[in-house]
């Protein structure tokens, strides 16, 4: 790390130095973060574990609009890599965090999306181990490297799934991309006959990813192959076949949707494409072998997580096939057509 | 990592998830890189070992010109990383990428980035673990989060230093601060009264750092204190000293100098400002007990570093003492005066 994430911000001249320590060091709460005042961190791995490590970044105006509550915006940079941990059973160890910061943003925002971060290293016990601050001309960027611990050789991967494997995903699938819809299309709502409440919950999803983490040990215990869901679940289906050299069958209609989602898809259904292919769910889908999927299931319903069995497994290489009450679904170029099967 | 580095990049079009697979690939020679196919990576710790973690980020317009070479910005990008390694005694052992790429970002660029970057990644012994790119409408922008090894408990820590101990650093120093001068100010070769080889000479040590890993170990063995100069001598001089509890004498008659900066500095004396406080050296400033400065410096001989003794450590908490013929610099605000001590 950086001294107190600052090194650079010398050239941006002012005490950003102590500012950035004053909203940071609070959060950088293990020992080998040296609370950010030295050049670099260390992590003593877990005995017998090997390293889980994963970075994904989130820009501005790309991954969430400017004017979003800069403390949503610090649990989203952290969440949308918890994710990833989650769905590869590893248990988060800490967290190395890069920000680039336009001139206008001011100590509000900093301590705000400090504040934000901050809760979720708590809630996630995911510790700030050090970073690096640099000025942009470019908008808020923010890049998150997170380390996980897993039983030395036991990362789930994607590669992994055999046919017969019943297909799960966790949650609701589709919210995050209604979400961001309504946020850029205010006419959709009515469009859609949603209420308030209902348009709220949807754009909540966006802003705020839920990542389950709490079924990371569980997955690992039970799965045979895992990512999660973030660029819509039939592109993410595909490539976990890819990688496992299988195939799969989806019924969509066993596809998971939140209640909004439903009153939406009633009003539109066409919108069906983006529920499937608009991604930001960062839900974990994941193949179970039957023989162990009750097991996953009791171990979900106790860390109060949905799980739902949505297809299966089976050999070939073509594409997943997604079958709505017997016909096949093919979306090619963000738009999609019915064929028969 | 995710996919191939460009989970995201779907949304710019395109088959850039090809293009990327095909530049970085051969750069994720680690076997728990999965040869980015996966969503994360996996790092077997050394047995016996702590993991060091480092992140820092370049960005255009800021720590480099647009126009620089896309080799050289690939290299840079992982040496200023690396050169903390080598400063807390760790050897690498792998890396994490996010690229934030604008639009006007074309494929050659690409590749002569890979290229660059990929070198080095033979070179330092640091292959690529996965990673991440974005689109950005601001400038280039690069972090890497990079992983090193020390026996456990044995990183080389800011604190540390201990009244008696000398202070040394490797290679010269002022280089790449005079170098970016340059860059800036076409003028000033002339003034400064160089050759066309001395400023290229200079130039080129703000383009492309020289980390300091193959001194790594013997730092671990033999310092009680170290950092990387990267904002500069006589500041990182006084934030080693800060984090010690202790204060120095710097000697500025016996600060290395490279022949170029002897040159520039003969012209324009005032200048020994900038070589002290400019950064980017990327050089190493460790503090030696007495008894092991012998043995360091045999290392450092059989390695080929310049290794220098520039001061000593003191007790106090005074800012350190920049000794010029007796006389005292202070520099201020990126100013500086002549005090009599």
């Amino acid at each position: 790390l950086e001294v107190c994430l600052a090194r650079r911000v010398r050239d941006a001249g002012s005490g950003e130095d102590r500012l950035i320590a004053r909203h940071f060091t609070p959060l950088a709460t293990a020992p080998g973060a040296f609370a950010l005042t030295d050049d670099a961190a260390v992590l003593e791995p877990p005995a017998g574990c090997d390293l889980v490590l994963k970075t994904d970044a989130i820009v501005g105006g790309v991954h969430f609009f400017d004017f979003d509550p800069p403390d949503m915006i610090g649990k989203k940079a952290l969440r949308v890599n918890l994710s990833d941990l989650a769905a590869k059973a590893a248990k988060p160890l800490g967290f190395l965090l890069t920000l680039a910061l336009p001139g206008w943003l001011d100590d509000a925002w900093l301590e705000a999306f400090a504040r934000g971060l901050g809760a979720d290293t708590v809630c996630f016990e995911c510790p700030l181990l050090g970073g690096d601050t640099v000025r942009t001309p470019g908008p808020v960027a923010i890049s998150i490297a997170v380390f996980g611990a897993v039983p030395h050789g036991r990362m789930l991967r994607r590669a992994g799934a055999r046919s017969g494997d019943r297909l799960v995903v966790t949650g609701t699938i589709g919210d995050a991309a209604l979400g961001v819809a309504l946020r850029r299309d205010r006419a959709a709502a009515e469009r859609w006959r949603l209420t308030g409440e209902q348009q709220t919950g949807l754009e909540r999803r966006y802003l705020l990813p839920q990542p389950r983490n709490a079924l990371a040990e569980a997955l690992g215990d039970c799965a045979t192959a895992a990512m999660d869901v973030s660029d819509g679940l039939a592109g993410d289906l595909a490539k976990l076949c890819r990688a496992s050299g299988v195939s799969a069958e989806i019924d969509v209609g066993r596809v998971p949707l939140s209640e909004p989602a439903r009153t939406a898809l009633g009003s539109e259904p066409a919108l069906i494409e983006r529920v499937l292919t608009g991604g930001d769910d960062y839900e974990v889908l994941a193949s179970i072998p039957p023989g162990r999927l009750e097991a996953l299931r009791e171990r979900a319903a106790t860390s109060g997580i949905a799980l739902t069995d949505i297809g299966v497994v089976v050999t070939g290489d073509e594409e997943p096939r997604l079958l709505d009450r017997g016909r096949r679904l093919v979306f090619a170029h963000s738009s999609f057509s019915h064929f028969d099967r």
